[in-house]
């Protein structure tokens, strides 16, 4: 498989090697504080004797778990601590094609592209199901699409560009055609914590043997460099995904889970709820400037991201540069997440200098 | 695949619930203690503005790599920092199977057994070449193995567990068999800061497009739960072992890197050096007590580890327990390492209590 630099760094490394000053809504990397005593639990490690500087246990320091799985209501033993949410989504994906007998992988149009690049790794192809313009999808189509050849499905809600979070009643279905088709429904629900709708379900609510639940701390704690994710799996899947976990990475690494601990059980619902509300705001700001320039978007229920779109400006890489350029805003093009959004650009509001950007753009268009 | 949880972890677990006083000699991790300015760092980069908390490059922070480049004569291209040498063996071996035609994984007998179920993990089979007695590779053996059936050729030196440092000459021979069989050599050397000899050299010193070299900080900076190591790799592999590492584990833990980075920088020669000397010298001691119990044993020119013989006790998993209950000693049964150790036990040196574990083997046999 040939390495593809994702688009992402393009546009990054071009936006670092412009000459004017940029805001940066590429990444989504958080820019608020993590929770203090994450940071009070580094330094408070750092001084742990040695041996607590060895292996944790393979699927994850005990406590973590426990914590987790107190939280989401399972057994710990269902629990596996990953190198973030990245290694709990090609976890259960491995997982996924090595326990069923398909090759087929249904992802939405449009996609977050590791989901398209872990199925070619994996050896697996993919169908892409296009969403509705406001983001929702319609489990019908998937029910349509899929058969025995289906080993995957692989859905994130709230999403990512769409910002749509999927209702209840579309996780219901979506678990109910993995188990139709003995297929794996894998749910990567990163961007829980920035439900702005209040009807946000995880798919952990319909128990299922067919259905894995994969999260992380990375957006929810600001902390997207520390690598500490999990993966809720069904029992039946539990060794496998241990096995292969171990033999790609032993285990993950152990300040960032000792921190991520400590955090868990000290953080109140505040700071989540603090962060959630600025981002908000930051959509209100950013939307009432997209309104004034004119452009069409859709108003996002949950996550970081907003779609935009403006007349006679598709979302291609070169549109993107001339953002950069002419405007000093940079943006993902709407091509890196697959052909139905083409015509788009994806704003991460995750910079302080939203409004900036918003007078900028609305100047520009 | 079914998940087998490794011996080790048996051994261990029936140590810890024994009502006696256990010398654990089994498990891999140092017990001294890690350079002074990790642990400054690790507190440093606690204060961190939040900006630094947020993903590294994939390929790991870029000074480390540059670091790590300048230190091994190699371009930075071509490191790229991996979740400790777990991944970085994996990496290398998924990435032997996809540009390499053969099935055919070449390891050693005694092997280190997260070498053979990688294998097994990724769809290949295993040919165990027999080491000597003093647990020397004889590269004949290696070459009347390999033909173009073989993937892949993976060592360890100095060696877990016979403790063998693999002399220059061989390295050489193994590199040529592997390109004169289209294969890829792996030549893990973890425990490189722990040579008794003074004639380890890294299989790096011979240049190569069929070699890659795996290591990391965990043995030489005592932070085995830190998963900090890398892979260099020929040219012609880097692409491809940046996708896959991409895709299943996006970036490692920045925390850590930025510790071991910090660490890499600051600590001198006489910190490896002094941990080094008291290896040696628990490896006298622990020695000259399996002298007095009459066992046989090899004296490690390298790493941890002694493999001992007594007579008439087979290193078998009920006798490891026997060990444990009778002697207070844990140690590692042989047969964890394959079918040519199945009379032996491995006795792990990174407790300060050598002697007392000597000792007791001493009154036990």
């Amino acid at each position: 498989m040939e390495y593809e630099r994702p688009l992402f760094y393009h546009v990054m490394a071009y936006a670092e090697s412009a000459e004017r000053d940029i805001v940066d809504m590429v990444s989504g990397n958080p820019d608020w504080e993590p929770p203090a005593s994450l940071r009070e639990a580094l330094i408070e490690y750092a001084e742990h004797d040695v041996s607590e500087f060895q292996y944790p246990p393979s699927e994850g320091l005990t406590p973590l778990r426990e914590e987790i799985a107190a939280r989401r209501g399972v057994e710990t033993e269902r629990v596996i601590i990953t190198n973030g949410a990245g290694e709990a989504n090609h976890l259960s994906m491995a997982c996924g094609f090595a326990t069923h007998s398909g090759q087929e992988v249904i992802l939405t149009d449009p996609v977050y592209p590791y989901y398209s690049g872990r199925t070619t790794l994996l050896g697996g192809t993919e169908s892409l199901v296009p969403v509705a313009a406001d983001g929702s999808l319609d489990p019908e189509l998937v029910r349509e699409q899929a058969s025995e050849e289906t080993a995957l499905i692989v859905v994130n809600s709230p999403n990512n560009p769409t910002g749509a979070v999927y209702d209840p009643e579309t996780m219901a279905e979506l678990v109910a055609i993995a188990e139709a088709n003995d297929a794996l429904l894998v749910s990567d629900e990163v961007y829980d914590h920035f439900d702005f709708t209040g009807n946000f379900e995880s798919a952990l609510s319909i128990e299922s043997t067919h259905r894995v639940v994969t999260n992380s701390f990375s957006k929810s704690m600001a902390i997207t460099g520390f690598r500490v994710g999990y993966a809720v799996l069904p029992e039946r899947l539990v060794d496998a995904a241990r096995t292969r976990h171990m033999l790609t990475n032993v285990t993950g690494s152990r300040p960032a889970q000792y921190a991520v601990y400590r955090a868990l059980r000290e953080t109140d619902r505040s700071y989540y709820n603090q962060n959630r509300d600025r981002l908000a705001e930051r959509i209100e700001t950013f939307t009432d400037a997209l309104d004034d320039a004119g452009a069409e978007y859709t108003r996002p229920d949950g996550g970081f991201y907003v779609l935009a779109r403006f007349e006679g400006f598709p979302g291609s890489l070169e549109n993107a540069k001339r953002l950069i350029d002419e405007a000093g805003v940079a943006c993902m093009p709407g091509e890196a997440f697959g052909q139905t959004r083409e015509d788009w650009l994806r704003f991460a509001l995750v910079t302080p200098r939203v409004e900036q950007a918003a007078s900028r753009l609305a100047a520009y268009f």
